[in-house]
């Protein structure tokens, strides 16, 4: 098999939702696995020397954009969950706790936390609702408290969001196949036809 | 037949080239027209109250995008068309000038203007450059001085400017498909789908 898609994300990010939910079978077809890299947004922003915040006619739009995106695409959503944006510290320590373990089960966690606060605006920053989600997949919730003391899962946000900057990322979710970057989940169809002819 | 889908965009946009050759099928598919309507994007940033420049990492990825998504979709494309941003004053006043007698030579006219600044890196600013277009298409070439003199022509871009800055639009192509606004090229197919099913 090739080189995995890398899969840089957040909770946070509405289209990291969207994304999260098409790019497997993406890359099934052309016979690719998926890295899935949580990294801290908000730390890739600050890391930015000028990151600036979105104009507010521009910020009103994409709002009303993620809503309707997630819809035709068949995905529950919910505009501005509540808290927005999410803490999303400890969702993401699970996710690499869980990861270290089996990446198949930890990207099944991951599609569960986005589907809780994009599609039905609970709090994710919450142990119980994360431990609601662990109980669902048969993870021991033992798992919450091991994870919030994790320094590994810890250390690999920091690595994650450290790379993505390294890269030139500025959002998520953005994807590398093969060294070529993709923003947006509006270019996982470009990924495709891009993995096809490679131009 | 249905409200034309009205279509803001400018020569200096990539994507509103990469847009100006897609919007046409999906409208035609949807028993609609396409009202093109070129506006001073420059014009529209200076009026936003919070506009800013993009950071450097994002203008970068986005060159490459647009490259990358100009061949995908089978359009010749220069990155840094030279001059860039090209001044596009001249070949909007013949725009609006000829679509005033017939609104789909303008848009054959807008569609060869836009392949010569971004498919081949001409400038669009030269009288003779615009004059090799009009001989193309069949046009009296007096109509380059006659544009340059037409004040409906500069009203309208003036006036195509001014409502797209009441939509709250921020940037081009920008469509609204009955009062519906969608931005990007990369919403095409978003606009397909939502008039198959209006949500």
């Amino acid at each position: 098999m090739a080189d995995p898609i890398i899969f840089y994300w957040d909770f946070t990010s509405p289209y990291a939702y969207i994304g999260a939910n098409l790019i497997e079978a993406v890359a099934a077809k052309h016979d690719r696995s998926v890295d899935w890299r949580p990294l801290s947004l908000g730390h890739l922003w600050k890391a930015m020397p000028d990151r600036v915040p979105f104009p507010k006619s521009k910020m009103d739009y994409m709002a009303h954009d993620w809503e309707r995106s997630a819809r035709l695409h068949g995905l529950p959503i919910v505009k501005y969950p509540d808290p927005f944006p999410a803490d999303a510290k400890l969702p993401r320590l699970l996710f690499y706790r869980l990861k270290a373990q089996d990446p198949a089960r930890a990207a099944a966690f991951a599609k569960a936390v986005f589907r809780q606060y994009w599609g039905e605006g609970k709090d994710i920053a919450k142990p119980e609702q994360l431990a609601g989600i662990l109980k669902a997949q048969g993870i021991a919730d033992s798992e919450l408290a091991a994870a919030a003391e994790d320094g590994a899962a810890r250390q690999a946000v920091i690595d994650a969001t450290a790379e993505a900057g390294r890269l030139q990322a500025f959002g998520t979710p953005t994807f590398v196949v093969d060294g070529e970057m993709f923003w947006g989940s509006d270019r996982i169809d470009h990924i495709d036809r891009w993995l096809a002819r490679k131009d």
